[in-house]
């Protein structure tokens, strides 16, 4: 299949292109796809990602078509693959698609057209794990040796999973932390006071807090004071620390309010480098480099 | 009124020209419609007829603008008619319309910019009927002497009272098959099996089978069997025999999912066939030809 | 704060500049930014509203990106600053926003792009305000002196909130009518028949007619006829006055169906206003005018 499903199978020579061309981008590189159509098809909620990648096809002359789910002949039983289908015989270019089923892009085999996801399950987010790759390497202008903490609900964290594969394939140090019912196998453990202390990158990630309260026993204070990202802690940081969080946060939760837009995060910066890695990803499968 | 409603009052020979044009369009015709702009506004659920519509448009150089149901001031019970003349008055140069109610159109005497019916209730859906005579006509390269059947939901088909009234006007002889309940005046009847033998062309129709199960007493596989399209029933076709479908389908029921995409298919031709049917109507409509 | 949040504190020449401008572009004046992309946030219910802003945007230049509610992280509980900031951080050059809270844009400090408001709660509408403005202007020529009587629900109306502050400010006698419990401080009550009779402009608001049936006890028709614009009252009218309406129009109850198009009505021509006003307040955002 074209496109980008999932980081796992792209060499890293392959990623460091991706970056470079998205860095060419933020500094003002035009091209352009004059009379292509793309679709976002999302079947689950999102701003960042489907904005993202529309603004990514408008810098790039291509109309964004907009999916809606509610209205569509989804409600009629249709499969994915006969949605994806209809929109390659209707003349689209490419189809970007978020699905709540992991590795749903499996049921797409057939399909001409490039496929660009936009997350899935709590499996795989290839563009974000691209952002936050191209905002770290802007950071510190390298990858290797750099240690990257995991911060809040790994387990069902697409983002954390996705990222961690490809941060330690490029030399990274992956580490987690937040309550224990989070962890899993993606990275040694580490209490938060020790990862701020130690670590390069906090890289904070979303807690649905009330899906999880009533077992974790905990209120929100008490989670952010046991397991978030407080102005004090920010305090300890180690010197050019940085805090990334692929949004939307959860202010007073897992991040102090004070946080979201401190001199340390780059949380508002990682959105703009958002829409330069999806130019990228996009230009380089219309050329088919991808 | 300006645009399309329906083809009964389309004389042959006009139908005739937008096939002819539509043709011209997939041969690579060029025709656009700058500074232009229509909007969508589909009152029941919709994939195909809704993004062919829009991407017929931006091949015509038009702005397509969604509405959306959800979200709009239909919600404070705002009429159609009052709906469609903001948007004349917003200065929108045409308006795609999908309804439940049956010639929902007769209430919009007065409005002065070109209507394109996106389908009525049960009674018609112009612009499927056109892109099913397209893809016959690329087919056969004629319609005199055809033989089609329409197989399937019948009474409750907007798809099959649509085109069964053009096809006879054409010179096609019609036949219905299906379930008893599904019948009414619209062909004589025919038996699936001697449909696949006899007819040159096999229009499935979608069956909502969680409506009719119980009344039925069947289930989905006994469906199949007794009136839906088999690989076994495709491997009785008539020499040149086709398989059309307006989709979405359901896959397993009125057809087998071995053959959505077999040889003898012309499903997805058909929704390519779509988009420039529609650029067909639409330039005709704004030419002052319909 | 750039952009329009309220005409409270736009001095009377600035409202007047953007008339004029609005007028410009209605008699043919083009101005152009492309590559601009602005954003419709509608956090409730619009038809014209939203599609005029897109209207507005189109005719600019611009393009316009939909929000749509349902499908973004709002429903992951994402404030409405977090939203507006990532729609900034995007690239966005520009952001609608309709919301039901009264000046929700307190909480927008630090947002750097403009911002539109397309009404909040039942305290502003300053675009609906201006196209009230630019129909009455080109029908009058002046504010100064002309009896306006704002009649319905006053007391939950944005409009009448928004208008009469301007109005006011502008010259014009601003009356409330309709019934008892609607009215608030906006101005001097005036029976519907004296209305009429007396004033230049009736400005009808919109009646949420089933939330105050049963405190009210009485029916649509006897509504009408007590409080609303009948073609009787039309006949009664002082010489060259107009109807206004904000619309969606209620047929029935606060407006008799033949009035809504009768010859005194401007209520389409309220619409296409809109567009031009909104182009207006665009291209003066843009340019740094406000």
């Amino acid at each position: 299949m074209k496109g980008l499903l999932t980081l796992k199978t792209i060499p890293k020579d392959m990623i460091n292109e991706i970056i470079s061309l998205a860095l060419d981008f933020k500094n003002g590189l035009k091209v352009t796809f004059p009379g292509k159509k793309m679709v976002t098809l999302f079947y689950e909620n999102s701003t960042r990602t489907q904005y993202s990648f529309q603004m990514a096809m408008l810098n790039l002359g291509i109309t964004p078509m907009s999916f809606n789910l509610a209205g569509s002949s989804v409600y009629k039983g249709e499969t994915l693959y006969d949605t994806v289908r209809t929109f390659e015989a209707l003349g689209v270019d490419g189809v970007v698609i978020r699905h709540t089923q992991d590795v749903y892009y499996k049921d797409l085999e057939g399909v001409g057209i490039p496929i660009f996801n936009g997350g899935d399950g709590t499996s795989d987010h290839p563009t974000q794990t691209l952002l936050d790759l191209m905002t770290i390497y802007e950071e510190f202008g390298r990858y290797e040796g750099l240690k990257v903490a995991m911060v809040g609900d790994i387990s069902h964290s697409r983002v954390a999973h996705g990222n961690a594969e490809v941060m330690k394939r490029l030399g990274m140090k992956v580490y987690v932390s937040g309550p224990e019912q989070f962890k899993d196998t993606t990275g040694e453990y580490i209490e938060i006071d020790e990862a701020v202390r130690e670590c390069d990158v906090i890289n904070l990630l979303r807690v649905q807090f009330e899906r999880h309260q009533e077992a974790m026993n905990i209120t929100k204070e008490e989670y952010l004071e046991k397991y978030g990202m407080t102005p004090e802690r920010v305090s300890r940081m180690k010197k050019g620390g940085i805090i990334m969080h692929p949004a939307p946060v959860n202010r007073g939760i897992e991040i102090h309010n004070d946080v979201v837009e401190c001199e340390r995060s780059r949380i508002y910066k990682q959105m703009t480098n958002g829409v330069f890695v999806r130019m990228a990803v996009i230009t380089m499968a219309l050329t088919g480099k991808l």
